[in-house]
């Protein structure tokens, strides 16, 4: 068992990807962007990267060094070949791009191919946030989601991402799949020997199923919406198209589609629309609004997107990260097969044991 | 009972429009897309307006003449005053506006304010379609929809629409509300005496229901998504903030809001991206491959974004469109009222009878 602090995890990562020949750039931007998704909970796009990451980097498919490589662009929009670099290096590096554009002409938007997984999209779309603009990404990967009344996996969760910056309360940070739910929360069912509700998937014959082993038998995760599932498939379309055939990755069910993530991103400069003020007016009296609602039966809490996530971020930060016992043996039996001396990270482990 | 043909409803609504003071242009405009929706199989945005816009008129809501006035502008970006004209004069108008700087700068944004209702928002992202762009839109209104959790009514079912061009294929195009049902349907199910299905909505209490009549007797319509209504609320969120915070109309919840629709816009020119022939052929191949997914078990036909409005929109080409006797008594009345000779309609109306 290991539950390591934040700065901990992110320096051992750090170490390790600089040790298979990322430069020390490359190599912080990977790990903080990996710790900071064990920060928010979501240790599906975590530190449980690494042996991927590694094993991509082992075949050539992620290349650290790469430039990111603008092909074509307007005074508003860009084209990027990531180069098979590293997805953060190359998505970080588009964010920028788009957020330049907008302050130039109001709104900067960005296709980018040749792209290796990106991890969470929030962590782009708050850049822009943070500069006083919308943000707006969505990327596609894998795909496990039929259209809406098909069996065919032909559509990936396709997660959409808005950041809205407020005033003084806390950003809007949206970051949702296109189906119900995305594949990590089935794996964690399956893993714990628990039923999935009903209308997560269905089985290889299109029927519904509890059982969780059924998406792993050639069953699909469902689109969002239930009896309204049109509602997801046209979203999931959406991101197809606009990560697949607008950038040229090519759609997730394409023999065209080479791995990663296809991926479209936007920055909207606030201030070339309403004055930022009263924006960010708007959003502080909504956000108090929304808290003031009277709560359905047996809701506590009205929780803006984002927000869970923040909340396990200061858990986290004050008590650790728990990393589980298989991703942490791989993590330091890759780190000693490269000779790194682990001894720091092998005392501070134990802080929570 | 009321049968005509497209053309001849079309001419009417033209000819009232004129006759309370809108010009020829703003009439025709108007009734080219209220009976377009009505072809389109969506009968609560077609011709059943007429007398809520007369209504706006006469109260000097709604403004024949009144000019769009870009007041704030970029090379990418625009801020419109729709002046409280016809919503369609306005949104037409301010879709052109993108198309014309996405043409120049790959990508056009439009805000729009002081904006009458707009109707369907597929009407004008298909425009963008038209010429080979993406055409993105959403826009708020009077609010129906509680946030996740919570039991007052915040967010309107805030549409978002998508026009996706194809090549051989028809365009994709989606448009739908981001809460479980649009309003509508509701009423339908009510008029209809029938219970809506468990998860549209909640009474005052809360409490989930299955009597339509909770719903206007304090209640409200869910987010999308059910129990992951987290992702319709975050979606309508977005929404509302595009279209209220952002332009300038006010979020749809706070008093600053006049009514009518604020709108968010754009345009993104496919060419500036990958090339537009590599696009189509993209697209092409993803309908053809949704088109021979295997279907699940009862489902006969895999429907893509706006093929069953297409569908009803051949069908009420050939054998008419109905209008149901309290709005035809309403557009008749009206129409006498105003003294117009209203003959060719009425041998007209028994087409079907």
């Amino acid at each position: 068992m290991a539950t390591l602090r934040a700065e901990q995890l992110t320096s051992l990562t750090h170490t390790i990807f600089e040790a298979v020949g990322a430069s020390s750039e490359e190599a912080g931007l990977v790990a903080e962007f990996l710790v900071r998704s064990n920060l928010a909970g979501h240790d599906s796009h975590g530190v449980i990267r690494i042996s991927q990451y590694l094993r991509l980097m082992k075949e050539g498919k992620m290349k650290p060094g790469a430039g990111v490589e603008v092909v074509r662009e307007t005074g508003s929009t860009a084209l990027v070949n990531g180069n098979w670099g590293f997805g953060q290096v190359v998505a970080k590096r588009s964010m920028e791009i788009a957020i330049e554009k907008a302050e130039k002409n109001g709104i900067g938007a960005v296709g980018v191919f040749n792209c290796n997984h990106v991890g969470r999209l929030v962590d782009y779309t708050a850049m822009a946030a943070a500069r006083d603009m919308i943000g707006v990404m969505m990327c596609h990967g894998v795909p496990s989601v039929p259209p809406f009344g098909g069996i065919d996996r032909m559509f990936s969760p396709g997660p959409i991402s808005v950041a809205l910056p407020a005033g003084s309360q806390k950003p809007i940070l949206l970051d949702i799949s296109t189906s119900v739910v995305a594949e990590g929360k089935v794996r964690v069912k399956l893993r714990r020997g628990e039923k999935v509700p009903l209308g997560w998937i269905i089985d290889k014959e299109g029927r519904p199923t509890q059982n969780p082993a059924d998406l792993y038998a050639g069953g699909a995760i469902l689109p969002l919406g239930g009896e309204v599932g049109y509602k997801g498939f046209g979203l999931g379309l959406f991101v197809d198209l606009m990560s697949g055939a607008l950038t040229g990755s090519g759609c997730a069910s394409s023999p065209e589609f080479r791995g990663g993530n296809g991926v479209f991103m936007m920055a909207v400069n606030i201030s070339d629309f309403t004055g930022l003020d009263d924006y960010k007016r708007r959003v502080d009296e909504l956000v108090a609004r929304i808290k003031a609602s009277r709560k359905a039966p047996g809701v506590k809490y009205i929780f803006l997107p984002g927000e869970p996530e923040l909340r396990e971020e200061e858990r986290r930060l004050a008590e650790g990260i728990y990393v589980e016992d298989e991703t942490w043996e791989e993590i330091t039996s890759t780190a000693k097969g490269l000779g790194l001396d682990l001894t720091p990270y092998e005392t501070a482990a134990v802080v929570q044991s």
